[in-house]
């Protein structure tokens, strides 16, 4: 184990014994992106994007995870999990100036963008602190 | 907002300003799954995958993240975002007596399976508990 490393989730109230959290799991909106990237810019790009996810996570409440990662055989695909509480929280997101800045200074860096609604089936990590129990919705 | 479903993340250790966080996370080992399921056999799948991931985050200490969304489109076609702390990690999780029974118990379900190498850009989460401050690594 790297200590260092350890990433640790909690997901609050959000046992099986919580009479809500059928309710509330529904109600997450999770989205897959997948962006292609000019190569040539593809450096300047994840400067960009990695902003706008901290950004996101930090500011907005309801941005719960903004997770990117790159295609190991081809480095300018990229796919992007996006968990969002609600749909007010999305509509939120596409206004929120940060994003906006990252939109308008990636425009000419992205080849073709695939936006792919999906449902979350099940969404697992550490608890918080490393060692901590396991926490799903 | 809603309260009880706030996802809290926190990444122990890994602020830009600690000398070990590069090294740290380009050990993480992170794969996109992509699953079709026999329809007639979803709801059975999904719950042994869901029965898999929280086994998974549970008891093996570098198994960080299980994250599956199936395709609002088509629900028999689930991803899953995976994230391992380092190579033995990942090694290991497929030796798990609980990865082992999903693996069977779902042989004749899935479809088709196509697992895909990636590397991570930033992954973004809410720190500890609601309203916690921004994690990434």
């Amino acid at each position: 184990m790297v200590k260092g490393m350890m990433m640790a989730i909690a997901v609050a109230s959000l046992s099986s014994t919580d009479p809500g959290a059928g309710k509330a799991v529904s109600r997450l909106i999770t989205h897959i992106a997948e962006i292609e990237v000019d190569p040539a810019q593809l450096d300047a790009y994840k400067v960009y994007l990695a902003e706008e996810q901290e950004a996101s996570v930090r500011l907005e409440p309801g941005v719960l995870m903004l997770n990117s990662v790159a295609l190991a055989d081809d480095p300018s695909h990229i796919r992007l999990l996006e968990v969002y509480a609600n749909a007010a929280a999305y509509e939120a997101h596409l206004k929120a100036l940060h994003f906006l800045k990252y939109k308008t200074a990636t425009a000419l860096m992205v080849r073709s963008l695939k936006l792919i609604e999906t449902k979350p089936i099940r969404l697992c990590a550490k608890s918080s602190g490393a060692g901590g129990a396991a926490k799903c919705v």
